[in-house]
């Protein structure tokens, strides 16, 4: 299993530490395993392990002792046209686990057994959590201002907590700093491409459920985790000939911090300077993301669609979901906002799909 | 579908709106439908009413505006004695679930607008989250002392909150006297007995997952809601001539709240008079469990061992769980250090599976 930069094209086997290229670049992984093929998944396996035939992965055993039964989330109606993928029914409530289970299973395969992350939410506490269940260690930076129920969660899991004043930004420099000085294992959500061969399951599970895609797919995109998981995976349904093209995938930025729209919408290649204002859709309000420019490229090659989720109706949002009987945190809430902006501006949407990503009890309000 | 007293075998149809029997005795369910057959279970749905051709449900199509994907939870290792099935991973975030779903397409069907449940804890969230997504009127009554937590969680759902001073069963007469005087339906997690075909299927999960069952199967027992949907499916597996014999049920009570341990133990067929005490395990420190007898009996049929859940190993099992990435309630905790106790008692216990039943994403602390 091997490594590629994504900027220079040059091959490390995956078992390196180093968590970008030397020339800067972040890793993609070199594509091995055999195309999607429904006969090949494993139907007695409850997790998204089931697919383990598609994922990259460095053997065939380490999962077993990594899993928590992450995955195999249910598909239910809002309403008759748009779905909801209950992604937040989750070992630690949020999708970030699908990613988490593959990254620390990778860790267990090198024989690494301490991991820094930097995060200030959901990718942190399925971090800590995995390397709970792996018995890796494991210290988690997080900006001041983290919500203390997050802090408790990932101490919960045996984690170490490192609370860094300054900004989110500052957060990931102080942690890359750890990283670079003692040569600690980064396990980034952004960093690390095993991470993405837990979230394309997503996309195989949509398949496997509804014996098809929806014509339309709308994801948030702050860092992109799921969107370049969900847009690998369905490449590969692709290759595989079960679907005839892509789904309009629709993509969601925060009103208050869009690098990713803006760029599209001018054809720029690269994310457009922002100045991140505050949001309730904490989750995906990253001003500068890290693989802008893979996510900008995938979503000219599919013509992918970004819409803004409008402040002020995401509160209305997770008000009409919880009047559904599903209770998500605001940054999930904005996909609907968003969906509900997405139909004024191109007009009813029927056969949507959208994800529930984030549990409503993780949040303090 | 009829509803059969299980005190004077008095027959009633199934859309009575009587909470129960005119002799004052539970409603049961006459069972009309097929034995288990692995062959009809409906693999294509990824919840729990994969398995509808064998739930007493009023009609073939209701289920499907109340399901929110409910059911089909991962089984993984705690150690290689003891499986965890991690029943939290629920739309509401407890197995109450199971028994919600069952109960609202129930109510759906026969054409109840309008229910009251009194509850402190996870059975009245199920309920009312399942109102809200059937379109349901719901009012929850909760004792003073109830977490606001829970509180916020069931208000989110849309339902009425009825905040009762005095105690837990004070709060219950409340609620029954508004069922007595204004006949709105009694959606009460024991009395009604369709909620038990929906923990039924944790048995039929359990089978489909492991192709068997496994040796031991320790269960929490306060009001029994599980512990008799569990007798209830192994039953069927059992006429169906898919496993040869009952498991050792291991049935878990708080060491501050044990009518039916004590009453197993003196041999008798009523729940001991007890004192509650205070007890981490609130969710099953239930003093006068109405469905007693009908425990009592099951214990008897079957072998089934009580056990104490010692009051102050439930932090440490609770941290025990948290070292294997596994976050639940205390309540849920309280099984695994009943589980120490067991093995205390009876010696090692290989092959023992148990319900990690409540997600500590729901606690307060």
């Amino acid at each position: 299993m091997m490594f590629v930069c994504s900027r220079c094209g040059a091959h490390e086997p995956s078992a390196t530490r180093a968590p970008r290229c030397r020339c800067g670049g972040l890793w993609d992984l070199e594509h091995e395993h055999p195309p999607f093929d429904p006969a090949a998944v494993d139907r007695r396996e409850w997790s998204m392990f089931r697919y383990r035939a598609f994922m990259e992965l460095d053997d065939d055993a380490t999962w077993q002792s990594v899993t928590m039964g992450e995955g195999m989330t249910p598909i239910i109606d809002f309403d008759d046209d748009l779905a909801l993928k209950m992604d937040y029914l989750m070992p630690t409530g949020s999708f970030k686990d699908r990613g988490a289970a593959a990254l620390i299973a990778h860790c267990v395969s090198i024989g690494v057994d301490r991991v820094v992350q930097d995060s200030s939410g959901n990718a942190g506490h399925a971090v800590a959590a995995y390397c709970a269940r792996a018995g890796i260690g494991c210290e988690i930076f997080v900006p001041q201002g983290t919500s203390p129920k997050k802090i408790d969660l990932i101490r919960a899991s045996g984690a170490a907590v490192n609370v860094v004043p300054g900004s989110r930004d500052h957060c990931a420099d102080v942690c890359r700093a750890k990283v670079a000085a003692e040569g600690v294992y980064y396990a980034n959500h952004v960093y690390n491409p095993v991470f993405y061969e837990g979230t394309k399951t997503f996309a195989y599970e949509i398949w496997e459920q509804l014996g098809r895609i929806p014509a339309n797919i709308l994801v948030p995109v702050g860092n992109g985790t799921l969107f370049l998981g969900l847009v690998k995976g369905l490449e590969e349904l692709l290759d595989a000939g079960l679907i005839e093209a892509m789904p309009q995938i629709i993509a969601v930025q925060a009103a208050g911090c869009d690098p990713l729209l803006r760029a599209a919408e001018a054809g720029a290649s690269q994310p457009a300077a922002v100045t991140p204002e505050p949001t309730l859709a904490e989750g995906i309000a990253i001003g500068a993301p890290m693989r802008g420019a893979q996510i900008l490229a995938c979503a000219r090659r599919y013509g992918v669609r970004f819409v803004h989720a409008p402040e002020d109706e995401i509160l209305p949002a997770r008000a009409a979901l919880d009047a559904r009987g599903v209770h998500c945190e605001h940054t999930t809430a904005a996909n609907l906002a968003a969906y509900w902006q997405y139909c004024r501006q191109w007009g009813p949407t029927p056969d949507c799909l959208t994800t529930m990503c984030g549990a409503g009890l993780k949040s303090d309000h």
